[in-house]
């Protein structure tokens, strides 16, 4: 009998960038050095689109900001970075200067015949260190970025991803930020053209996403650690539903957060134990991000389970 | 009896930076001189709230490139320019640097002890003349931007810009650009927490937005020249939805452009005539915008209205 995930695959074809993508992630594995570890960091919210000719869609709440920083602080820690993230969300360095702002920065200097743009001499202290870091993150080939609109386009690069990532093994962490929807509306059962306001207002009927973190741990990257991430609105249901998740999935960790006070606080729920981090008022105001904190204990962790994998 | 529309802000509550954004309305509109046109460019879709804690939202597809693009070619036919756009969607000027093209542009230089950062030289033919554009717009207050994210918000928005624009009269143009959604969930009806999956798949009821071009027309701004948007997939409907919002609404002009060809080509629907713009593809490779077009036509025909009101 097919599973509903692998029905999935097969009722949703490939997106139309699927080889071209997939190639970009088999040539950055491939060149990995041997002794580097490599982190899948996904990013941003899934759209469920509500017509084939796609005029609307189902959208998640997500910016990016969670797995944009994180990208940046397992840099630091030097790993290789692939960042499967939607489109129009925060990416790793650039979200440090959005919009307008980037174009506040800059100045025209006139010197002789020779005019040239540079970033004003007051910016500079803020835009060295973060294009230094990504400067030095691209040139060693250390960050992918690839990016995803629909949740059928993230599903098909997650599971690309995976493939490559089998092989490194215990050296593989996937950190799976994303906000993927637990709903969608089946490829067959959609609309061809844009829903008529004249026919009335709608009522729009969704179905549930298979669980891709099922064959995601148990058949696509067994040896990898694998942490996901639990969004809630109501604090009663928090831990109780990340318990649930790592039982059934039977991965490393579930990193649980309420969706107002996300910035400041999060429960590292592990199999028989968990962890608070929580950013203190102090911290908070001297710009220190919790994200750095996050990815500090997950590279113990990590560390940890290679040498005692559990 | 309360009217649909009135309806909406009784039961809407205006946003948490609703007055700021006003006064920046006000403000803005107050400097305007005396001889000078100004247009109203609304831009990117709105978000539709499924839960009070926002984690979903119904959404429309549009990233802004009509509306970021034309308010460019206003401020070059000096208008002075309100841009309402969506969060995160394309803004005027600054949508010609996305994502890490922007920090890819940027070199380090160092002359002595002094590190400054630049932008490399042959990227300066095109950031020069953007930037210079920019930075005359804003310096001369000619352009105005403020963002939203939700149904709700964008439409108090355009009431408060609605009410500065009326004391221009024949002077203010609207160009309705953004992709407001046809339907949403009343406040009242709207579940407070995140929706569970483990209730299984849910179906969601939606109710018609009421149409406020209607009240806009008529009471709002009732001598200004307003210009709407009708988007559509099939062919067949769009002039006869574009003739029936005429008809209905009493505005000057549709709009009228299929999702797949949007870029290449427009028709302009007027109550007794219409007239198609059509790029070739000479003038796509050679970068021209369909924008400049629309709008250059959009300004004789709102000088012509100036002259003779019909």
């Amino acid at each position: 009998m097919t599973s509903q995930w692998e029905e999935f695959y097969v009722t949703h074809s490939t997106p139309a960038d699927y080889e071209e993508n997939k190639k970009k992630i088999n040539d950055f594995c491939r060149n990995v050095s041997a002794e580097r570890k490599i982190v899948l960091v996904t990013s941003g919210g899934t759209a469920i689109p509500l017509e084939h000719n796609t005029v609307r869609f189902v959208d998640n709440f997500s910016a990016g900001t969670r797995g944009s920083a994180s990208a940046e602080y397992f840099l630091e820690m030097n790993y290789a970075v692939i960042f499967i993230y939607r489109l129009k969300s925060l990416e790793p360095f650039v979200r440090h200067f959005m919009g307008q702002e980037f174009l506040d920065m800059l100045d025209v200097r006139k010197e002789g015949d020779v005019t040239s743009v540079v970033v004003k001499n007051d910016c500079v202290s803020s835009v060295l260190p973060v294009l230094t870091r990504y400067k030095s993150a691209k040139e060693a080939g250390h960050l992918l970025c690839i990016s995803f609109t629909s949740l059928s386009e993230y599903l098909w690069l997650l599971r690309a991803a995976c493939e490559c990532l089998a092989s490194f093994g215990s050296r593989a962490l996937l950190y799976l930020a994303a906000a993927v929807s637990d709903f969608y509306i089946p490829s067959n059962q959609m609309p061809v053209h844009k829903m008529q306001s004249e026919a009335g207002a709608p009522t729009i009927s969704l179905q549930l996403v298979p669980k891709m973190l099922e064959p995601l741990v148990n058949l696509w990257v067994p040896h990898a650690y694998v942490v996901s991430f639990k969004l809630e609105t109501d604090e009663g249901l928090l831990i109780s539903k990340a318990r649930g998740a790592l039982a059934k999935y039977k991965h490393k960790m579930v990193i649980a957060n309420i969706l107002h006070t996300r910035k400041h606080r999060v429960v590292l729920v592990m199999p028989t134990t968990s962890s608070e981090i929580v950013l203190s008022s102090e911290e908070m105001e001297a710009g220190i991000e919790i994200e750095s904190k996050i990815v500090a204990v997950l590279v113990k962790r990590h560390d940890f389970f290679r040498v005692e994998p559990i």
